[in-house]
Formats: structure tokens, C-alpha cells, sequence
């Protein structure tokens, strides 16, 4: 049976070249990148490499490249760190409602602490308004944390408002941008952002799971969590996982042109949408202007995990949301006010280059036969 | 030139099981462990199976191990998380001036938070004996942090000591012990240490850089430091790192029988000792009852950079100590009250199964050779 792996908002495969760097790594350049001899230089200088080339991607320095374990490492050391280094200045803090839990539970986390947290609700659609952007950052605001791209519908957040805002209210708020999302598909510029703070990760772009980055701009020096032997600068001590760290380098070294790219990808996407237009019953979640690598729809009738597991008895692997959320329902689509027919019946479809047109006919079909089926019990 | 790699007290080389696994995770097995689709649960399981091999080489249950990025993370987990649940029930914390910075630099922040904080101090051999530990605990003492073995002289510390005065003492302390550079070569028994909390890490086992464990006791519910998307139960969230995770697994279930493997280890230490014996002006650091594996020594006339990068053009790779250190002059030395020659020319060796007699001698011949050659200059 052929694998037709539609998920890759949840995680991707690895790419070759980054699976062959990480061998390599553990097997020759095993040496400790802080070791005083030949083999822990040339780790310490595949690291660096690595830190160039994603310095590279953001067009930032790689000095201002932090690697951590992930994601929700660095969106936990940016939330809390930003927040430690301006507490003196002010007490509120601005994000959305549907930020990734690794930003969420963080910042409720300071609410608890006594920090006023504004969180901002996305419309039916998913989108946060400029204006509601605009009415909540006041001069008391210490971090504003936005997603650039929503992994549950695909839209795109107004990050560069966020940033005009902290400037017109005089604000002494650091901008936080969780960019899992965006990153590898639209460009993830942290200075035409506006952005202090960013955060990528491997996982989601054909690279391995268990390692992200964090972009510090220079001028922004927030506190460590973890304490150590001093690696990446005191930031995040602890030995480097040189395999992730190169195999990270090499899944962005052999990024594709991101907009040819996605140009490929909105084709996919539109085939999906019209052929779900066609299977009675099903209503489209994600807005017509989000990102096209992610299309989220409700069957209405099939509870998602129901559908997720007929799709999977055919080898086609969708989600029906966040895999970091499990089995719970979707926060997101809650808080954009759908009703909870649509929440427990969602599918969230995810692309990356390695899909085809024939990958979309096949899940088209085994939707279809999957409702017809499945909708009668 | 034959790599002659003595230095794996830095870190190992990754054996070729474990890097097949991690490959295969990559590239095969690469569903995000969250997933509610059969690529989801492979890797689940997957992950699941390396948990079991850990809890097993522990004796422990598989849900008592959490994976974190490493030693240093998982010690900063311990301590704070440990000093967090008890701070109500006193405030002494116990350690010893020869830990690891990944367990002093915690300790030392929450010295400067208001805890009261002990460092033992060892002897000139690197000892720390039992009376100073039944001293040091008292009914106020909420943390124990001590390693099982020194990674600069591989002197083993007398861990079940502490919880035998912790339990004299009536302390509500929980006892955490480092055992990296222990785990693999000794055993590893939380049980039968009296262990609260044990850290252990892959790279020093010829598993993967980015990877370890916290052994946690059912009974103790240290708080998280990390927030986000609810996986290793909430005690470190973030997607998994499957290919790491089970790549750490591998390299466990294949070391070998620990006893067996010491002697042999004990015996290259032996030709060693003697080799060294022969060469005059070196003094050994190491005791005679410290863990075979790591054997520090000062050449009393090459300062220790000099003479790791007159090995290393042999191909030969050692260590000025821990690498975690870098350039910096050993704490442990220093803190065992060795005079400051010993200290800037001391070299530490450190073996694993990889290496053999030949290896050995190699050392000998090219460290006569450099004193002869460089101590003139």
C-alpha cells in the first residue's frame, strides 16, 4: 500500500541529505564540539555551518541563532525570558487565542504570576484583526507573542502590525514570533518582521525532531533558564546535539525556492478545495487567503478520529488537528466560534513538496467512500 | 593515521545500532509520536520500547523515566524542580564542590535566591567521605544533589551514604544524583541508591548528542520547567525526539555485561598507570579506587592544550578535562586543593569499549615523546 502522508503540520520526513548528514555525525564527527583537539573543532565547525546556513535563511547573523531542543523549548525560554527582562517596565502582555500550547501555557503560567494577559480572538475565519493588534498593545506592554502562520487553519497573522504598534504606543515590548509554521514556506525575515524574538524549527521542514532555534536579535538580552556548562553562549548549556544541529543545516540548505514552492503547493490546495466542494456536506475551515499548506474542513457527519482511522486503513495519514493536542478537541477552531459538529468532525490536511496530485485524488476518494460509509452508523 | 579516541568521558562515538536506528526514525518511522494515525503510533511505540530498555537497565518502571535533552537539562529539572516541591519544608541544600556545572550552577542560582547551600569539599584524592555528607544533612535539608562518579578523576562518591543520613536525619530532602558519567559502566539503581531523581545521558554510551533521562520516583512530583503541548506527562513537553529517543535505546540494550566489560577496562587502566609510572615528572590525579574508566594525571611540565594538541597531530585524542569546561582550569582539581602546575598540565584519559592495549601504548610512546620534546621549550 502505498504511503500518502498528508500530515506534515504534524511532523515531516527527513530528508536524505539531512538523515546522511546526522549519520555522519554520530559516526565520524562524533567529537564533542567543545573538546580542545581536531575532532571536536571539526564538530564545532559543522555547527557553525549549520548556524550560518540558518542565519542565512532569516537574513540574520549567526550569532543571533540560538539551537534548542525544539520548538517549544524556545518559544518557553523567549515567553519567560522576554517577560523576566522587562517586568520592571510593565505588567501586560498581548497574544492570540490561538497560539501553540508552547506559547499558551507559558504565558498563563505568568497571568498566574500576576501579569495581565490580553488574548486576542481570532474572527470565524481564523484571522486576527490590525485593529484588534492596535487596541491592545498600550505603553505597559512588555511582549507581544504572535504565531506568523496558525498550524491548525493556515492563516497568516499581521506580525508587521504588531511591531507598529509596540512603536506608536512607545511600548517597551519585546516581539515574539513563533514561526514553526511559516518557516521553509513563506520568508521568515525577523528585522522586516519587526520581531526580537523567533522561533523555527527542524521537524516541520524535512529535518529531525528534537531540535529548533532561537533568533535573539542582538540587542535583546534575555536570561537563561537552564544553567551549565556554557554552551551557545549560557543561553542553552548543555553538550550541542551536533547530528540534529547538521541535519538541521542540510534540511534548510536544500529548501526549494520558497514561492516557486508554494505556487506547487496552492495548485494541490486548490484541487483539494474544489474536489471537497463536490462531497456534499463538507464546509472549508481554513479562509480562502490562508497559507495553502494547510487546509482544515469539517466532514460534519464523521467524528474525526473516525475518519482519521479510514484513512489511515487506506495508508493516508491527515490529522484532525495539532498533534500536540491529541485527542482534545482544537482550541483554535473553538475560539474562532465554530460549533462543536464542525470542531468534532475536523480534518486538518497538511502538504509538503513530496506531495502530488495523485496523493489529493486518493484522499478525495477515500473521503468520499469514507462519508458514504461511514456517516450511515 | 589511526584515530585513537580517548577522550569519552567528553563524549563517545555513536555505535553503529544505535545510528541505524536513528536513521530508520528519520526516515521510515518519522510519524509525529502524537499522531492519532499508524505512522503516530509506530513511533510511539518505538519510543515506548527505548523507554522499557532504560527502565530495565535501571530496574525501574518504564513511566518513571522522562526524556529530556540531555544531562544538563534533566539535572536542571532535578534540582529546581526538586527545590520547588520542598521549599516550604526547609531550606539546606547539600552537593559538592565537584559536581558538574549542570548541577553547581542550578544550585548556586538558587544560593543566590535565599536557599542555604553546602558544598563538600573532597580530599586531595577526590573523595568525599561519609562523615562530612551525615554533617552536612539536617532536618532542614531539602535537596541532596550529589554524582555518582566525578568525570574529571572518576572518583565514585558514596551516594547511598546520603540517603541513609537523609533518612537519620529526618530531612524532607529528595536525593538527586547525576550518574552520567556512572550510567553504563556501573550499575544504576535508583531503589537500591536511594535515589529521588537520577540524570543519565546517551552520548556518554555511544548513543546520540541531544538525548537523556530523568529517573523520577513515582512518590516524588517535582514541578516542570517547560510548558507547552502536554507530552513526557507534562514534565518536558515538546515533540519527541523519536529518532534520538530510540537511538538511545539501542545503544543501551547493546552494552555490554558492565562487570565483564569493567575488568577489561581495568586493565588497559593498569598498563597504563604503569606506562605512566615509567615516564618521569608525571604525577597521577586520579585515586587507585577511582572508576577505571577515567584516569587524570599532570605532566607537571606541558601545559595541558599544548600537550592535547601535540596528541591530537598523532592522531591521539585526550582531554584537559571535562569539555564541558572548555579552556577553563578544572574545578575539581582546584577544589582538591592541587597546586596550580598540576592543575594547568594535567590530562585526563578516559576509555570505552572501543579502545584496545595498542591504544594504550600509543599514548605512552607519544606522551614520552612530547615531554621530551616540548617540556624543553
Amino acid at each position: 500500500m502505498k504511503e500518502i502522508y498528508l500530515d506534515n503540520s504534524s511532523t515531516t520526513k527527513v530528508c536524505r541529505e539531512a538523515a546522511d548528514k546526522a549519520y555522519q555525525m554520530m559516526t565520524e564527527c562524533y567529537g564533542n564540539p567543545s573538546s580542545l583537539h581536531t575532532l571536536g573543532f571539526a564538530a564545532e565547525r559543522e555547527m557553525q555551518q549549520a548556524r550560518e546556513q540558518i542565519a542565512r535563511s532569516m537574513s540574520v547573523r549567526p550569532e543571533e541563532i540560538t539551537f534548542t531542543s525544539g520548538g517549544t523549548e524556545a518559544d518557553n525560554i523567549a515567553v519567560f525570558g522576554a517577560a523576566s527582562q522587562k517586568r520592571k517596565q510593565g505588567n501586560r502582555i498581548v497574544t492570540t487565542a490561538i497560539e501553540h500550547p508552547a506559547v499558551l501555557e507559558p504565558v498563563r503560567r505568568l497571568e498566574q504570576e500576576g501579569f495581565e494577559v490580553v488574548y486576542l480572538q481570532p474572527d470565524g475565519e481564523g484571522h486576527i484583526r490590525p485593529e484588534q493588534i492596535r487596541e491592545a498593545i498600550d505603553s505597559r506592554t512588555i511582549l507581544v507573542s504572535m504565531m506568523l502562520v496558525n498550524n491548525d487553519v493556515g492563516t497568516i497573522l499581521p506580525v508587521e502590525e504588531a511591531a507598529r504598534a509596540i512603536a506608536r504606543a512607545k511600548a517597551p515590548a519585546l516581539l515574539h514570533v513563533d514561526a514553526v509554521q511559516a518557516y521553509g514556506k513563506i520568508p521568515v525575515r525577523p528585522q522586516k518582521l519587526g520581531a526580537d524574538l523567533v522561533t523555527v524549527s527542524a521537524h516541520k521542514i524535512h529535518g529531525p525532531k528534537g531540535i529548533g532555534a532561537l533568533y535573539q536579535a542582538k540587542t535583546s538580552h534575555i536570561p537563561a533558564r537552564t544553567f551549565g556548562g556554557g554552551q551557545e553562549k549560557n543561553l542553552r548549556p548543555g553538550t550541542e546535539s551536533t547530528p540534529l544541529i547538521a541535519a538541521f543545516g542540510e534540511a534548510v540548505r536544500v529548501l526549494p525556492e520558497l514561492s516557486a514552492q508554494r505556487e506547487k503547493i496552492a495548485a494541490l490546495n486548490r484541487i483539494c478545495r474544489d474536489g471537497l466542494g463536490n462531497i456534499p456536506g463538507i464546509v472549508i475551515n481554513s479562509p480562502e487567503d490562508a497559507l495553502e499548506y494547510v487546509l482544515n474542513f469539517s466532514t460534519g457527519s464523521v467524528r474525526s478520529e473516525t475518519m482519521l482511522h479510514f484513512l489511515a486503513s487506506k495508508g493516508i495519514y491527515v490529522s484532525s488537528g495539532s498533534a500536540c493536542s491529541k485527542a482534545k478537541p482544537s482550541h483554535v477552531l473553538a475560539a474562532m466560534g465554530l460549533d462543536s459538529r464542525r470542531i468534532d468532525t475536523a480534518i486538518r490536511v497538511s502538504f509538503s513538496r513530496e506531495n502530488t496530485e495523485d496523493d489529493v485524488r486518493a484522499l478525495l476518494d477515500a473521503l468520499a467512500e469514507g462519508m458514504a460509509s461511514l456517516a450511515k452508523k
